[in-house]
C-alpha cells in the first residue's frame, strides 16, 4: 500500500491567545480533557452528565431542568435551538449589533422561519423601544438575540427585552458565546427562554461543546414535536402532535431524553468534551461568579486603559462594551496584519483582526478567561507597543504598562 | 449568591471498554488532546488542518481533495453530508441491515428527502441484486446506506454498490462509523462518493469528531448550493445555482471553505478534538492499514472462537460479521443486563447490550482500535465465564481462554 507521510508528533507552541477566541484554556481542563473514557452508560458516565446539568444550571444563574451540553462547537448550539423552537413559517425577531445577529438571521432562514431583523450600526446596541415597536408590529413568537458580539465588543442589555417578550408572551432566547463567564447572565431573572454558549470563551476551554439552558415552557414548545427515532426500542414512544424537527443532530427534544432519566440513545457524548465543559463550570463557580466577571472587568478595563494611554482610539460605545474584549483602531502608519504577524511571531501572543466592515479598521484584544489576568494584560501592552514603535506608528511610549498597573493597584 | 454544589474532582475509572464503542483511546490520543490550545488561523493550526486531510486521505484510502473534519459526533457527519446532498424531494435509496439504517432514513426524512427502503432482517446484508432492481424503479439522486451496523455486528459489501452506483449514475454515501480501520474500506476503489466516519470506535479515539470525505463529484454537487454567510466579507462571492443548504452548522459548501484555501469563518475549530483526530490518524497510518484491520480482525475471531468455546452461540450470518464486534446470545439461564453490571462492578469491564429487536437477547462484545488486542481479548473471556458460572449459567467451563490463546498462536 501507499506510504503516508505521518507528520511530526504533535507540539503545538505555547501561544498567548489575547484575540476574541478561543483563547487558552485554564490548566485544570487540560488535565480533565485527557482523563480515560468511560462507556456512555456506565453509571460514573451518567452521573457525570447529571453533575454537569446541575453545574451548568449554575454557570446560566437558572433553576431550568432542562440545561445540557449539544456536542459541538457553539454554532451547533446556536442551531439546535433554532432549528428545534422555529417550525417553518415562524416568525423570530433578531436585533442585529454585529456579524453573530446576521449569523442568528442565517440559521433562522435556513431552518424555514420568517425572519425581521432590526439592524443597529456596528458599535452601538439595540433600544428596547426600536424591540417593543417590532414586536408589536410583527408579532413574533421569538425574540433572538446575541448577548455579546465580539464582532463589535458591544454587550447588549437583555433584561428590558426580557420585560418585553414578558409582556407580548414572545419566546427569548440568546446567544450567551462570547459573553458568558465574563459578563453577568441571569437566565432566569431576565426571563430568558433558551441560551446557548460555547466553552472557548470566557469559560477557558476548548473550542466543540455548547452549553444550552432552556425555560420549562421552552421545553414545552419543543417537546410538542417530539418524535422518538425508529430502531431504539421495540415500544415506540408518543409522539408530539407538532411538526417534526428539521433535524435529527439537532433535536432538543430527543437530546433532552438522552440526559433526562429516560436515557434514551441519540448521538454518543463526546465524553472529553463533557470532561473539559464539567471543569469549566467547576472553575467557574469555585472562582464564584461575581469574582470571575469582576475580574474579567477589571482586566479589560486595565486594557482598554493601557491601549489609550499609548494614544490609541477605542471602538463602539464604551457604555456597552463587553468586559473581555476590546477594539482598538489601527495607527494609520502602521498594516495591521504585519503588526499581528509580528507580535505571534516574535512575542507568541495573538490579537484578532475582524469581520466585514471593520475590516482591516481594527484590532480586537481579548482578556477572556485564564487569560482575563494581569500578566496576561501587560504582557500584551508591552509586546504591542514595542512592535508599533518598531513599525514607526506615532503613539506614546512607556505609559501603557503604567496605566494597566496603577487601574490594577 | 447561591452556593453550588462542585462535585469531586475528575477521576473517571479505569474501565476496559468491550461494548459496540465508545472505547478506550490509544494512550497517545489522550497526549495528544490535552496538549495547548492555539488560534484558529494560527499557520500551525491551519497546517495541522491541512495535515488532518492529508492522514485522513489516507485512513479513507482517497485521493479526495475534500477529506476534513465534521465538528460533532459520527452522527454529525451523518447529517453533514445527507443535509448537503440532499434537497428537499431528492430521491434516497437506503438499504437497512439494522439499527443505524434506520438513523439515515430517519436523517434523509428530516431534510426533506424522498425515502425508500430496502429492509434486510437484522443478521444480514443487503443483496446488490436488490439494490439494483430498486435504483432502477426508483431512480435516486443517492444510495445511502451504513457499512458496518454495531446494532446487528453485520459489514456490509460496498464494491458492487460502488459498480451500480457508477453504472446508474447515482451518488453513493456510506457510513463507516463502526467499521473504518477496523474493516477494509476503498473510497475511491469502490467508487464512493461520500463517507463519514467517527473517532470512537476502531480509530481509537474520543467521540466528538466526525471524519468525512467527499469525491470531487460529489463536492461540486454541494458547492452547487453554496451561500456565503453575510457579515464575513465585505464583498460576497459567487453564490451557487441551486437550493441553499437547510443548515448552516452541516453545509459542507462553507465548511470546504473553511478547510480550503480561503479559508472563510464558519464555526471556530474543535481544536482539542482536531488533536485527537489527528493522532487517531497518525497512530492508523504508522502501524499500516493492512496490519490495523488484520489485527482487528484476530482479535475479533479469537473473542468469537472463546465465545463458542464456550458453548454459546453467536449471532447473525457469519459470512458478513465486522471484525470489530460480535453478537452472542444471552444464554437463558441468565439476565443479562445483571451479568453485564456484574462484570462492570467487579471487573471493570463493560461489554453491550443490544437495540430494539434483539434488546435482551444478545450482547455485543467489541474489540476495537487499542483493545484489539490480546489481554483485552483473555482478560474479557475469563470474566465473562466467571461471571457466568457464579450466575449458573449452563456453560462450557475452562475451555475459552484456551481456544482464543491458540487461534492467537
Amino acid at each position: 500500500m501507499t506510504t503516508h507521510t505521518l507528520f511530526e508528533t504533535l507540539n503545538p507552541p505555547q501561544r498567548l491567545l489575547m484575540g476574541p477566541g478561543p483563547i487558552n484554556a485554564y490548566p485544570r481542563v487540560h488535565q480533565a480533557i485527557s482523563q480515560s473514557l468511560i462507556g456512555q452508560y456506565d453509571p460514573v458516565m451518567t452521573g457525570y452528565m447529571t453533575q454537569v446539568q446541575s453545574l451548568y444550571r449554575g454557570v446560566f444563574h437558572t433553576e431550568n431542568q432542562q440545561t445540557m451540553l449539544v456536542d459541538g462547537t457553539a454554532r451547533s448550539g446556536i442551531e439546535a435551538v433554532l432549528v428545534s423552537v422555529l417550525k417553518p413559517g415562524d416568525k423570530v425577531l433578531i436585533p442585529i449589533i454585529g456579524r453573530f445577529g446576521h449569523l442568528l438571521c442565517e440559521i433562522a432562514e435556513r431552518v424555514g422561519a420568517v425572519v425581521r431583523t432590526i439592524e443597529i450600526e456596528w458599535g452601538e446596541v439595540c433600544p428596547a423601544e426600536l424591540v417593543e415597536k417590532e414586536i408589536k408590529a410583527f408579532g413574533p413568537k421569538l425574540l433572538a438575540t446575541v448577548q455579546g458580539d465580539t464582532s463589535t465588543t458591544m454587550n447588549q442589555p437583555l433584561k428590558e427585552f426580557g420585560e418585553l417578550c414578558q409582556k407580548y408572551d414572545v419566546l427569548f432566547y440568546c446567544d450567551a458565546t462570547a459573553s458568558i463567564a465574563g459578563n453577568e447572565l441571569k437566565v432566569d431573572e431576565w426571563h430568558l427562554d433558551a441560551v446557548s454558549a460555547g466553552l472557548q470563551k470566557c469559560l477557558g476551554g476548548p473550542s466543540g461543546s455548547a452549553p444550552i439552558t432552556l425555560s420549562d415552557h421552552c421545553a414545552e414548545v419543543i417537546n410538542r414535536r417530539k418524535h422518538v427515532e425508529a430502531g431504539i426500542k421495540a415500544d415506540h414512544h408518543q409522539n408530539g402532535s407538532d411538526e417534526i424537527i428539521r433535524s435529527n443532530y439537532f433535536d432538543l427534544a430527543m437530546i433532552m431524553d438522552y440526559w433526562g432519566p429516560e436515557r434514551l440513545n441519540h448521538h454518543t457524548e463526546a465524553t472529553s468534551m463533557l470532561y473539559a465543559a464539567r471543569e469549566c463550570a467547576r472553575l467557574f463557580l469555585e472562582e464564584g461568579a461575581d469574582e470571575v466577571i469582576s475580574r474579567h472587568k477589571t482586566a479589560g478595563d486595565a486594557m482598554a486603559r493601557g491601549l489609550q494611554a499609548m494614544g490609541l482610539e477605542l471602538f463602539g460605545n464604551p457604555n456597552y462594551k463587553m468586559n473581555n474584549v476590546v477594539g482598538v483602531y489601527i495607527p494609520q502608519q502602521v498594516d495591521g496584519d504585519k503588526v499581528r504577524q509580528e507580535l505571534l511571531n516574535s512575542f507568541g501572543i495573538e490579537i484578532g483582526t475582524s469581520f466585514g466592515p471593520l475590516h482591516g479598521k481594527i484590532w480586537r484584544i481579548g482578556t477572556m478567561g485564564y487569560n482575563a489576568r494581569q500578566e496576561a494584560v501587560l504582557t500584551t501592552l508591552a509586546a504591542l507597543e514595542a512592535i508599533l514603535v518598531r513599525n514607526k506608528a506615532k503613539i506614546i511610549q512607556g505609559q501603557a504598562v503604567i496605566a494597566a498597573m496603577e487601574y490594577y493597584a
